[in-house]
């Protein structure tokens, strides 16, 4: 179970981080200076988790332990180094695909942790792997990423709900994590090669954007 | 009393799925898929209770009872099933003027039952009967339906008044409740019928959008 | 030590009322009508106070005290009253400096005397001194401030970290708060006077808006 734990907290560590860069690069794109960088890395990195703490009632998970916005300092600064060049985008989808996957996991594992029923913590998962790019978006005043693309909420719906049906069944936590992250990031590995999408709303409406 | 405490949940169910089916329309517009949808509706339908609940310090209402969210996803369903045709759209924002009424009281009390002072707890109430409107509009990258049209956080603020008001000179809760919500409906159906606005700023500025 | 205690009280009250002001400028420059223009100020005022107070746990500071909440309706009211001329937003440029400076150290000191290690006390000093406004030109539709002007998070930076580093080394508590304060409104002014920018990320993006 140690091994576990270790894994879990590694796996984390490398979500905040990877979502970090993200928000970094967010802020590549208009090339913000170096403050504002680290600005969009920490909110687009804590901010799923923090939504899901505020929600849940639990005290808010980088507060205490500021480790995590190191995480996100040093991600802006890889961001800031190794620059946004095509490749690196291409790897960053896939690394924000893998914390997607983590978080929708995590987010709902905390959340029955503190007591919450199923359906609120399938919630919590979905919440804390969109939320912190919702607000990227949003600050960075472009259209959301998560509303425009391929399958993206999803996936984050498929692994949190998987693995809280597989806990609610009484499976062991370790293969029900294992279960639901596997599960959303193939959905999601999916959507980015095929162009997977669900059927947009089929009566009148705008040009979907 | 068991009328009132059962009329009350009623309104609140009501005035969830009101806002949630808002939500489902506005990602209508885009052709958005289901899980957005769905998410939409959720972040409107529950978005200004949840907000007044941080703020008071309570424990967020929908996360330990999540038929909240079992009714926004009906919401999105009827929108998905009987789409947004005009006559819809009319019936729509008539069941969101008796929404906002009933969260603009609903808001207020909950806030002045958990202590409260006056001032604070009609902000609650009109922070609970629009914020969750603000946030669709912020998420579907819409310029904020709120700011745009005529009386809306008006009409919020004249139902939590009046009903902090009447609670404060010791009224009944029963009537204050329904005088509140009474006038905080017809002050908006007012605005709907005969476009009433409050004057805007006199000074120099952009156009009013 | 009472005169101090007073001294931040009412710098505390003279900064939520300056960030009022700001929010009800955005809502002039739209021509807004007067509770639209009162729900900006209050929203722009007290919102970085209120971030600051959800992640660190505490309760919201207006919540239980409205007389912060009628500062900002006394500041939309000055703004509607003496309208937004050229030379009224000089002014505001530079309350808005000492308000900026004044919460960067308000909001680290409140964040550091509930327990925060020293990172996360900066960090809420930042919070504190920048998300009202982040939160009004989100909700004004309009391009983040923050984002496109001169210096501005790297000021409340400067004022959190030199406060949180002296409060470290043992200070004394009012030194610690004149000099972080100090440096905060130093830097902002060289920035607001000489166009004091941080070199913009190097590599391809968007032109800087």
């Amino acid at each position: 179970m140690d091994t576990l734990a270790a894994a879990f907290t590694w796996l984390d560590y490398a979500a905040v981080a990877v979502f970090g860069a993200t928000g970094a690069m967010a802020a590549a794109q208009r090339k913000h200076d170096m403050v504002t960088f680290a600005f969009f890395a920490a909110v687009t990195g804590v901010g799923g988790g923090t939504m899901r703490d505020l929600l849940i009632g639990a005290p808010v998970f980088w507060v205490g332990r500021p480790d995590y916005l190191i995480a996100c300092m040093l991600a802006a600064l890889a961001v800031w180094t190794f620059g946004t060049g095509q490749a690196r985008l291409k790897i960053l989808l896939w690394l924000d695909a893998l914390g997607m996957a983590a978080y929708s996991v995590v987010g709902a594992a905390k959340a029955i942790s503190l007591g919450a029923p199923p359906i609120s913590a399938v919630i919590m998962g979905v919440l804390t792997a969109c939320f912190g790019g919702i607000v990227r978006d949003v600050l960075a005043h472009e259209p959301s990423v998560l509303l425009r693309r391929e399958l993206y909420v999803s996936c984050a719906l498929v692994g949190a709900g998987i693995y809280v049906i597989l806990h609610t069944f009484g499976m062991q936590d370790l293969w029900t994590g294992v279960v639901g992250f596997a599960a959303a990031f193939l959905v999601r590995a999916a959507a980015i090669v095929w162009g997977w999408t669900l059927p947009g709303f089929p009566g009148r409406g705008k040009q979907r954007t």
